[in-house]
C-alpha cells in the first residue's frame, strides 16, 4: 500500500519520538531529530523508511486505531488504551453493535468502538461541552470513523433520551449514578452498561445505584499495564508506569 | 428478545455460580441451587428471572463474546479476557481486518476477533493437534463465530504458509521466534503482530528476534487485573487476584 | 547451635508444608508426610536433616521471626509482612523505640517490632478483648518477645492513656480516627504515627482526621507483593496472587 | 527534644520540598520557598514550624533514618524503603544480629540495618569501590549508624572471607552467584541470605546456584508500591507509580 497525498502517515523513530501527521504535496515535517520533505515519500510504501536532514533513520507506517487514539487531540483525560480493550470485551462488544456512549470526551472511546461494531453497527455520543465536541469531532474526522458515529449535544439528564435500541452503553461523566436509570430504559434486555470511574467514591455510589436501578453480574475493577525491558540477559520491567487512570464498573440489565 | 428453542442463554445466579447452557425443549438444568425447567422460560425476554425448585433467583441473560469465551471448553490455557482486550486495541484491529492466527489453541482469542472484524474480515487460524482442533471448532460453533473463522491443520514450521493478506497476526506458540520469519512474510507492509509469551524467557528471546527479522515498534508489556469490591462504606481490593497469565509482545512489520 | 529439648524447630519440607513445633523427649510430629521422632533429632544442627517414617526428607531450621509472625495462632487477621516491614522503615524504626500499639490482635506486629526494638526499647499495647490477648500473649511468649512487650487490656477511647514518651504508634482498629487526638499526645514531638486500614473509606476518613488533629507528611500507600517461579528457561511470575490485604496511612506528630 | 547547634533536621515544607540538614550557628537555608535563618531554629522543639522570608510555613521535623536513606548521597542506585523493609522481616532480621553486607554501594541498606540490629548486633559490609565506599562513609555518619558498622574494602571473590558468625547476609552485586559459595561459609547453620537482583536473568541465575550450593526455602519475589491520594469525596490512587526496583530473592543455610 502507497502513500498518497492527503494521507495520514506515523513517523516513528523511536517509542516516545513519533509524529501521527496527514501528508500534503510540497510541504514537510520538522522535527528535532531533521526534516522530511513529503514529496520525498509520496508513492513510498507504508513499512519503508526514510533518513531526515539529521541523517536519522524514521519508519513510515500505516496509522492503526491505536495510534489515532493516543495521538488524538485533547482537552480531556483520555479512556486509556488498557481500559478501552478490556471494555470492549467485558461488555461484549462486536461487529454490529449499537453503542451509546455518554459523555463524549476526546473521543478515544468513541473512535476506538466506533472501528469495531462497523459498517452495520453504530455508535451514538452524547456531550454537553461544544468546546470538547469540536475537538472529537476532528479526532473521529482524523481516523475515517465519522460516518459510524453520531454526535449529540445534549444534556440527558434534563432532556431525557429515547432510544431503546441500545446493546452496550458507556458513561464517562463525574456523577453517572445520575443518568443510570435513563440508561437502563435506553438497553435492550440484558444489554451492557461500563462506567468509567475514577475514584474510589464514584465507585462506590455508582456501584451501589446500579443494584438499586436493576443491573445485576456487577463488577468492578482495575486494569494496570507494566511495560517490560526486554534486552538480552538484562530483561526487567520498566521502572515506568502509570499507577492509574480509573476503575471500570460493569453491569447487566435486568427486567 | 425472546428465549427460543435452540438458544443459548446464560444462568445467572452470581458471580461464581452460572451456566451457559443450550435451551432444549422437555429438558432442565440441574444445579446444586435447584432445578429449572426449560419448558418454563420459552418465551421469556432475556434479562428476566426464574425461581429454582430451591427457591433461587436465576437470571436469564443473553451470552455474550466474554460468555462463551469464559466459558468454552479448553484442554489448553486460554488468552484470558485483560490480555485478549490489549492484543485487539495494541494492534489496531478493526472492522474488516483479515487476522492470522498460529496456534488455535482452545478458540478464546479466535472467537473474540471473530466477533469484532464481521462479516467482511476474518480469522485465519492455524493449528497442529487435531484434539485442540476439535474443541475449537466446538466453541467457535458455539458462539455462532464460524462463519468468520477458517481452520487450518498445518505445521506451518515444515510446510509454510502462502497467505500475503494479512493485517494482523498473533502467535500463541511455545516457541514463537521459529515462525516469525514466516509470519513477518504473511503480513501486509506496516501490519502487526502480537506474540503472547507466558514466560520471561519466551518474551526475551521472541523480542531479539523480532528485531533481527524485521519488526518495529516492539513492545512488551503484562497487564494486571485486580477486582473491587465495591459496598457502601467497606468498600476494597479483593484478596483474591491472578498475579499472572502471559506477557504480550508487540511489533509491526517494516520492510 | 544444636537442636535442644523444649527448643522451637521449624520443620520444612517444602514452602507449603512445614510446622513450627516445640521439641519434647519422648515425643514425636505426625505428618501426612510421615512421622519425626524428636528423640532421634536432639542434638542435632539447625540446617540439617532428617528422613520421615515415609521417607521424605525434612529440613530442621531455627525458627525466625518471620516463622513465628507466619505461625502464629490467630483469631484475627495479622499484618502481613510485607505490611510489617514497610511500616517499620516508613515510621523511622530503629534499636531503643518506644513503640505504642493500639489493637494488639494476634500480636504479629507486635512480635516483630518488639524483636527490632531490642533490650532497651519496648512495645506497649493495648486491646479491650481478652480472648485476643490470650492468643496474643502465647505468640509473644513462643516467639521469646514477651520480655520486651508490656500488654494492657483497656479501652483508651473511654479511659484514655497517659503516656508521653513514645516515638511510634500503630494503630490497628475498626475505627482509628477516635483514638488520634490521644495517641498525638503520646507522642514525642515529631514523632511517627502509621495507621492500618484495610478498606478505602477508613483511609480517606483516617487521612482528614490526621490531618486535623495536627499531623503532616501524611502518605497512604498500598504495598503488594507477588512470588516469582525462577525456574530455568521458564521464569514467570506465580499465577497466585494476593491482592490487597491493607492500605496504611503515616504521620508524623507536629505542634 | 530541642534543636541543637550540629544537630539534623528535615526541613519540611511537602513531600516532594523537604530538605535534610545540618543545624550551624549563623548559617541559613536557601530554598526557593524562601529562606531559613538557623539561629531562629536553635532551642525550638523538634515538631514546631517557621516562616521562611516568603512566607511560606516549614516544619521542623527529627529526622528518621527512613529520612537519612531517602536523602543519602548516591552514586549507585539504592535499595528502596520499600524492598529494605521486606528484606528485614523475611530474613528474620532482629535486635543482635550479625549482618554480612556484600555490596555496600551508598550504605542505604547498611544504615537501616545497622540502626536495628542495635548495640549488641553489627554490620559487616564489603565493596571493591574506594569512591563509593567514601560516599557511605559519610552517609553512615550522618545517620550516627559509624559504630554498628564495620567497613572492608576487600574483593571477596579473591581474597575470600573468614568470618563465620553471621546470621543474616545480603548480596547486592552484578554477579551474585558467584559469591554464594563464600557467603553460604559465613553464615551460622540456618542462617537467612537475601540477594538484590534487579534483572530476571540475574533473579534465574542466582535461584539455581542458591539450590546447588546448599540453600532451601528459596523463594523469588517482587515488592510494588503505590501511593494513595486520600482527598475526601474523590480519593483515588496516584498516577505516579514506580514500576520496578528489583526483585529479590532469599534462602536459608542447609548443611
Amino acid at each position: 500500500m502507497e502513500i498518497e497525498d492527503g494521507a495520514y502517515v506515523l513517523f516513528f523513530y523511536h517509542a516516545s519520538k513519533n509524529w501521527l501527521t496527514r501528508i500534503e504535496k510540497n510541504k514537510k515535517l520538522h522535527t528535532h531529530i531533521g526534516i522530511i520533505d513529503f514529496d520525498s515519500i509520496l508513492g513510498l510504501e507504508y513499512g519503508s523508511s526514510v533518513i531526515t536532514s539529521k541523517q536519522k533513520k524514521v519508519y513510515l507506517m500505516l496509522p492503526t486505531i491505536f495510534d489515532f487514539v493516543m495521538k488524538s487531540d485533547r482537552k480531556t483525560q483520555i479512556v486509556y488504551p488498557k481500559d478501552l480493550g478490556y471494555i470492549a470485551i467485558r461488555t461484549g462488544l462486536k461487529s454490529g453493535c449499537n453503542v451509546l456512549e455518554i459523555g463524549t470526551g476526546s473521543a478515544s472511546l468513541t473512535t476506538f468502538f466506533a472501528s469495531l461494531v462497523g459498517p452495520s453497527g453504530h455508535v451514538f455520543t452524547y456531550d454537553i461541552n461544544e468546546e470538547f465536541m469540536e475537538i472529537a469531532r476532528k479526532n473521529l474526522k482524523k481516523s475515517g470513523m465519522e460516518n459510524y458515529v453520531s454526535m449529540f449535544k445534549q444534556d440527558i439528564m434534563t432532556e431525557g433520551l429515547e432510544r431503546t435500541d441500545i446493546d452496550i452503553a458507556i458513561i464517562d461523566l463525574g456523577d453517572p449514578w445520575n443518568v443510570l436509570q435513563i440508561v437502563h430504559k435506553c438497553l435492550k434486555n440484558s444489554g451492557s452498561v461500563a462506567v468509567i470511574c475514577p475514584t474510589m467514591n464514584q465507585l462506590e455510589k455508582t456501584s451501589k445505584h446500579m443494584n438499586e436501578v436493576g443491573f445485576m453480574d456487577i463488577e468492578s475493577t482495575e486494569i494496570m499495564i507494566r511495560n517490560i525491558e526486554a534486552r538480552e540477559g538484562k530483561t526487567r520491567p520498566s521502572m515506568r508506569m502509570i499507577g492509574h487512570t480509573t476503575y471500570l464498573i460493569f453491569g447487566r440489565k435486568i427486567i
